[in-house]
């Protein structure tokens, strides 16, 4: 079953940003990214893939604990309570810096030095 | 001294939506506000409202653990790296349901059962 669908994936499609949360040793650990750069990267199904720049907290907290938290909202998509909405995506990810992905991701992003792989284990409208 | 000022303000004066982030017993919890809302009732100096409609999973952590992480961006702040600019505002947050600062959000929020009251200890850039 898809997980990426309907009202998720219209706020996808629109969000300027999305936040990327993981679990630190010393509490959460809060990372973002540009609703444009995993849009580039195509929103398949159940997975995203984000361009890593930095991110060294986030690759290590992975490491430790690979549950993700990302979370997108726009006020361009109709929300339940009127214009706006918000989809709160949990699952898990992992930083690859080698291999098919990470090359597919530093073509389009030079700066960037792997990719994240994010997959959806279920979604949740917030907002 | 104000936190809340140059690029983190610009950010908050145009982000869309702000992601809030607190320690749960099972992990980080995720929850989310419209800039228009926190906008609304005023950005000053170090502190920031949020008018609270459901939220309970965040009272109940902020119960427990005050600390709260604030993340906004948006593509038309003027960022290090070109268009676009994140900030993420580290402090401690209360949920207040009655007194005055609460009429004060129920007032412009009619659907709101309370306010947020974050007290801004720190502001880093991000993105």
């Amino acid at each position: 079953m898809a997980m990426i669908e309907n009202v998720c994936r219209q706020t996808l499609e629109a969000t300027e940003f999305v936040t990327i949360v993981t679990q630190g040793e010393a509490g959460p650990h809060v990372s973002a990214t540009w609703g444009d750069y995993i849009r580039a990267m195509g929103i398949d199904n159940d997975t995203l893939i984000v361009p890593v720049g930095s991110m060294q907290k986030t690759e290590a907290n992975l490491r430790r604990d690979s549950r993700v938290q990302v979370l997108a909202a726009s006020r361009q998509v109709q929300g339940t309570h009127g214009p706006g909405q918000g989809c709160l995506l949990t699952g898990t990810a992992e930083i690859l810096i080698d291999g098919d992905l990470a090359t597919k991701v530093k073509e389009k992003f030079p700066w960037a030095r792997g990719a994240m792989l994010i997959r959806v284990g279920s979604v949740k409208t917030q907002l």
